[in-house]
């Protein structure tokens, strides 16, 4: 007979003794478990080129113009609906990648480690913000950014973070969080604690004193620099408490566009997936719901480590971008408790007396409350190659969260 | 007759609406009004050697070590008791120094403009934390810390501001407030965003890869390297309202570690000054309220210009370094706009609905409440060459702004 809160005890430990430290930064192909040549990550659960969203396929079309593969959007859907390229999802290859999460082989990625477990996980790097391939963008300036990304900075921040000795981002998390940021939508407490750690550093390995003024000012000016490595230290902290023996904890929520797919740590490499929602929120002058893509992107991980929209408590002044008053950003984590099997040890609010933010999301009862995961996110504009369009809130679907809880209940015999 | 609120409106929307830009660094006897070789500039109300407190006397034995005028403090207690050494306020001379805010002839200092007003103000460099001058230290560790900060990192910080065109620190500490700063005891936001805003800078001023580094790390690892900015930009903000005819409004708050005094807008340069009292507070491990020096520094200027204790509801996790819960926090706020004149329209507080920050103390208001202002603060040990024992909350003495008010009687004739 299994012990569930035994298992769920076991899964939330291990998720929030996990100890992620960003040690390097390195070529996809050659760090990233099972990184082929013709292969492309993508966010979300598993999705094919004719059922994928607008940004998606705007983002596949730019990785492989990136890549050398293809020289236009026609040329790159051929690849992709011959078989030649192949998309499998981040969170196959222990990897995550915020909105499309598009990821090819000459890409670099963060390598962050779970010195608790041993565990690794990766995602790219972030390219700030207006016309970028992770809102599905892919023209010449997108192209000259990522190209100046990867020749000129990523090399630096390559060398900057070895000799920094690594960088401990559960305890930047666990700061920024003192600093109204909730670590998926507002990171600029983190991006600028980011800053402060790498900069001896980069100003050091830089070949020229304009180089390393050049990567400062990017690596400042971007308020979400510091979102990829902390959605990879998530990932190594829900990768942790993935596969225990009866758990119902959910270990990964994830979206592709398309669709919103959840896994629990109790039932192994199977995705329970429903459609994806439009979020509510705040608009950009000129755009509106209509012209918004379903939700995507890994960066719910955020939420199933216990941040993003589940400590939204600590981050009063985010309603100004996704909407709401910061009475609503208190009781979005005051309901998360709800649904959450424990609270975290070293991510607190001071807001409500320096309580543990709501850590692992537990399926049972998100069953019986009908409460599903609050989550905050970026919007992008539907049709590929335009990008970021507003921010705001969503929550994934009930059905995924039952039929993972039928599921769960045919495993284990119930 | 005077219309009292009328001048009041005047002083606040002056105290306001000024804008405080960091414009450049220079040596204090070139650049301070006033400042002269035989002067030595001290925090709070004006003092003489004997009642100086034993922090406030080491730090004007160690700017006379520094400046090469002493070799020791019985030489530099003969040139400021014979006289040939001259102590007079900082903020007789546009200026402001935490702590015992000694500031010597060749000490560089921030050059603060008020671009609304024209009016500018001055403060020295932060020495970060430990055994530091400002705290009455003055060994050779200290001398070697500002001999490091004045010819090494000085004329960089210098070309970096100038470079980058000023930093607006008014936007800077709307953006610190929310992100947990409260601008006086908590500068961690404020000091990475000053980070950021300079790196890009440093990394071109610096001679070399090396010394960039170095002060990147010294900025970036001094969570109040902002402090002194802010604490000038406060004194070109208070000193916009100073000098209204009819107004109760305070426009100087300041300690010497002895006496506690401040000055009214209404009432032009006369002192009002009462007994510093000793914070209440957490002290750090091996001291306790007995080894505490009273109250000392001009630091007060924050609170002066509506930020610092009076914005201690955006700083909730302030609590654990000065005592209290996150409530006493909100609590703290909520009290001061019972004697504030206006809220602020620049400052403000995302868990209180974004109102604006309490603004503009008045005497009036005061008196007639029986609450005094409250201010967050580091804790001098008494004796001179040890340092920063701890971190509280403090209140001036009621009867400062009791005489205060009775002088404002007999000035207008009521």
């Amino acid at each position: 007979m299994i012990n569930i809160e035994q298992a769920n005890r076991e899964a939330t430990d291990r998720m929030i003794e996990a100890r992620p430290v960003l040690v390097g930064l390195g070529r996809a192909l050659d760090v990233i478990p099972g990184m082929r040549e013709d292969l492309l990550l993508h966010a979300g659960p598993p999705i094919t080129w004719e059922r994928a969203s607008g940004p998606l396929k705007g983002a596949i079309i730019g990785a492989l113009i990136f890549e050398g593969k293809a020289r236009d959007a026609a040329e790159a859907e051929r690849l992709v609906t011959s078989g030649q390229i192949r998309l499998e999802p981040c969170h196959h290859h222990q990897a995550v990648g915020p909105m499309a999460g598009v990821t090819s082989p000459s890409m670099a990625v963060y390598i962050i480690e779970n010195k608790t477990h041993g565990n690794r996980a990766f995602s790219n790097l972030n390219e700030g913000y207006g016309k970028v391939l992770r809102y599905g963008a892919y023209d010449e300036s997108v192209q000259a950014r990522l190209r100046w990304m990867h020749e000129v900075m990523a090399p630096i921040l390559r060398d900057a973070i070895e000799a920094s000795g690594g960088i401990d981002i559960r305890a930047l998390l666990a700061e920024a969080l003192h600093m109204g940021d909730e670590g998926h939508n507002r990171n600029k407490a983190g991006s600028v604690l980011f800053l402060k750690a790498l900069a001896p550093y980069i100003a050091k390995a830089a070949p020229s004193s304009e180089v390393a003024s050049d990567i400062l000012k990017a690596i400042g000016d971007n308020a979400l620099s510091v979102l990829n490595p902390v959605m990879a230290a998530c990932k190594a902290m829900a990768d942790a408490a993935h596969g225990i023996q009866g758990s119902t904890i959910v270990t990964t929520m994830a979206r592709n566009g398309t669709d919103f797919g959840i896994r629990v740590s109790g039932l192994g490499d199977r995705w329970f997936t429903g459609p994806s929602q439009v979020p509510r929120g705040l608009y950009f002058p000129g755009f509106s719901a209509e012209d918004a893509n379903p939700d995507i992107g890994d960066s719910t991980i955020t939420e199933t480590a216990g941040i993003g929209g589940f400590a939204m408590a600590t981050a009063p002044a985010i309603v100004t971008f996704v909407s709401g008053t910061p009475k609503d950003a208190i009781n979005t984590t005051l309901e998360m408790y709800e649904i959450t099997f424990t609270e975290h040890r070293y991510f607190t609010i001071p807001a409500l007396d320096f309580r543990g933010t709501p850590t692992g999301i537990d399926i049972r009862k998100v069953v019986e409350t009908g409460i599903t995961p609050r989550i905050n996110t970026g919007i992008a504009h539907k049709e590929a190659g335009i990008g970021q369009i507003g921010a705001g809130l969503v929550r994934p679907p009930m059905s995924i969260f039952e039929e993972a809880l039928v599921a769960f209940a045919e495993e284990y015999g119930f």
